[in-house]
């Protein structure tokens, strides 16, 4: 087992109806009677949830911004860290999924930085965020394990760019899980929690064999639950049980303690990034089409660990049981609606592989992987292998 | 899935030599020189461990308190409160065991407490902590999780009690959980460690049905890591790897994550909290001589979970599976050399009965586990068949 240190002080209150605890919860990290609610496009206004909020929240004056859009764009958040700043915000509640989370994450690190925050996203020498405003999270859909965690990814769609940040400043004070507002997402969109939840668990687990034997038992878990409840959980979503498994699994997933002593690979997400930064891609589809392709391309590595996911997870075993265990996944992500090849979702597939490989040139990303030995030109191979 | 909190605010630094981060930790948390450690009997001081984690806190002048004993005392504990009100202590390190630990969160919150302290442990109208000096733990003996939670279990052998006490003022700032360490237990402590582990996690795990999948595949995760490691560990401590599993399985038993939305049982550790007061016995091995016996007796309501357990966790089905699996788990506290019969600790076995059921009765405890069901008769009962 690996050296680690784990720290999560995120509140989690889950379940039915925990919003009349909103205002004894902001209570403790602000004075104020004014607070910040941060939201995406309109479906929690038109699923009546905005104004749910807001009735709970009567002791504060409430400054609204909304259209923080799927993979959250530098230059609208620029505009939420613009008002923190001229309202004097010193508490923001995001309501929405990852994308609204993950962009308040910046806003609350940009609010107080002087200089471009883009600076901090690519990690120019010196600059980081060194402080953050307060914030809590009511979760709308269930996939990117943000409201449990303290990292984020930002896109610029000027620049075709998607860059992380985090840090202990980043976790969410309290974030409110309530599953009853699986029914208000959309179908694409509880795909796209499935596969990504899915995927997270994959990039921490699918490595190679150790001796960590909780730690995998506990990511076979999240992955066993959420093969179990995808096929009744895309046909109804207002199934309360199925719908918290969700939400539990989406959390647990990427909550960091799957990654708790273990070796990571997360090269997967590393180059979906690169393809939503490219073409606008649903982030959880981008790991669908590599994942498969990526497992092929390391498939010698990685070959161990693949027979004992076959094994626990899909009860395959047998000399093929490592390839049986890829097409059971990619098969998975299928069965979810989600297509696995790139040519599904762009006619302008042939020129991803040379980008892919030249920002990974450019920025220095030249071994990738839980062994450090996926290359530019082996990111090269895998998006040719997807089209 | 039932609703649930869930925080959980103590940074974990797990693995080898992680001592040399006390300092860092520690001056968060007080701005004076001056700390307590306190710590039980001499065994960190002759394996070197008191000296080692000394020679890392230069920066502060030591007070030191010794002689916290298994099952702490509440007459010990007030010493070291004196102790820490004469110095003017800020931050306490525990070094030690559960009990050590459990010992200083006692301590922690009545050194600002005006009153007698028992009053707290009793639930005297209107007795409650309001405050605790920050404290931080090395964790030797991993069994019971008090280095990742917020509740301890306090002794007063005058009056042959023991009280829980708890809440969120109560988790510990940081703990270091070293696996080299479990080398310095002794073998008795190392198997009571296993089976305290194993026993908090069906405590949580083995009800009654449920749809919470991902709670039960993680139950599952903690007891099947638990029974795959144990010969080995018993054999040989010093087995890193090995020694690791333990630590974290003990840590996940009952760091507050298998509780979350599911109903719980517990019983057996409030029928075993007797035995502990009045024979002294240790606390695991009351646990492995009550719950089989437990199980035997609400056998009916928990033969479906009975049978998943057996299957899912021992490998058996079949008509009998569910009483199997209560053999195996016996015979599972067995392995370990822990005897699990009254009889076997003490001679004088036929009044705890209805010593037991007495309490029960004077303390309103009139219906316990997951569906209060068990009354004081029904833990009269249990214990007799324990003999």
């Amino acid at each position: 087992m690996l050296n680690f240190e784990s720290f999560n002080p995120t509140k989690v209150l889950f379940g039915k109806e925990q919003y009349s605890k909103l205002t004894r919860e902001i209570k403790q990290f602000t004075a104020k009677n004014k607070i910040l609610i941060a939201y995406g496009g309109g479906s929690i206004i038109r699923s009546g949830l905005l104004d749910k909020v807001k009735s709970e929240l009567n002791d504060f004056e409430i400054v609204e911004f909304g259209g923080i859009e799927a993979n959250p764009e530098y230059d609208t958040l620029m505009k939420a860290v613009e008002l923190c700043r001229k309202e004097q915000i010193d508490f923001i509640l995001a309501v929405g999924g990852g994308s609204v989370i993950d962009g308040i994450k910046f806003v609350a690190g940009a609010v107080n930085y002087n200089g471009e925050p883009w600076d901090v996203l690519i990690r120019k020498d010196g600059c980081v965020f060194r402080s953050a405003v307060a914030f809590g999270t009511i979760l709308t859909l269930p996939a990117t394990g943000s409201e449990s965690n303290s990292g984020a990814v930002i896109s610029n769609s000027r620049l075709q760019e998607k860059r992380t940040m985090g840090g202990p400043l980043f976790f969410p004070k309290f974030s409110i899980l309530d599953p009853t507002l699986l029914s208000t997402v959309p179908p694409r969109q509880v795909a796209n929690g499935i596969a990504d939840a899915y995927m997270h668990t994959l990039e921490q687990y699918l490595t190679v064999p150790t001796t960590n034997y909780l730690q995998e038992y506990e990511a076979e878990a999240v992955l066993k639950t959420l093969i179990k409840i995808a096929p009744g959980v895309i046909k109804d979503p207002s199934d309360y049980d199925l719908a918290a498994n969700l939400y539990y699994c989406a959390n647990h997933a990427l909550n960091g303690n799957l990654k708790n002593g273990v070796p990571t690979d997360w090269s997967t997400h590393m180059i979906g990034h690169e393809l939503t930064a490219l073409y606008g891609i649903d982030h959880a589809r981008t790991l669908a089409i590599i994942c498969p392709r990526l497992y092929e391309h390391t498939f010698d590595r990685k070959k161990e660990k693949l027979e004992r996911y076959a094994k626990e997870v899909w009860n395959i075993t047998g000399g093929n049981a490592a390839r049986e265990a890829i097409e059971k996944t990619e098969s998975f992500f299928q069965s979810l609606g989600i297509e696995t090849r790139l040519s599904a979702y762009t006619q302008d597939y042939e020129k991803a592989p040379q980008i892919v490989k030249d920002r990974f040139i450019e920025r220095n990303w030249n071994y990738l992987g839980e062994n450090q030995l996926i290359t530019p030109e082996d990111a090269y191979e895998i998006v040719r292998s997807c089209f």
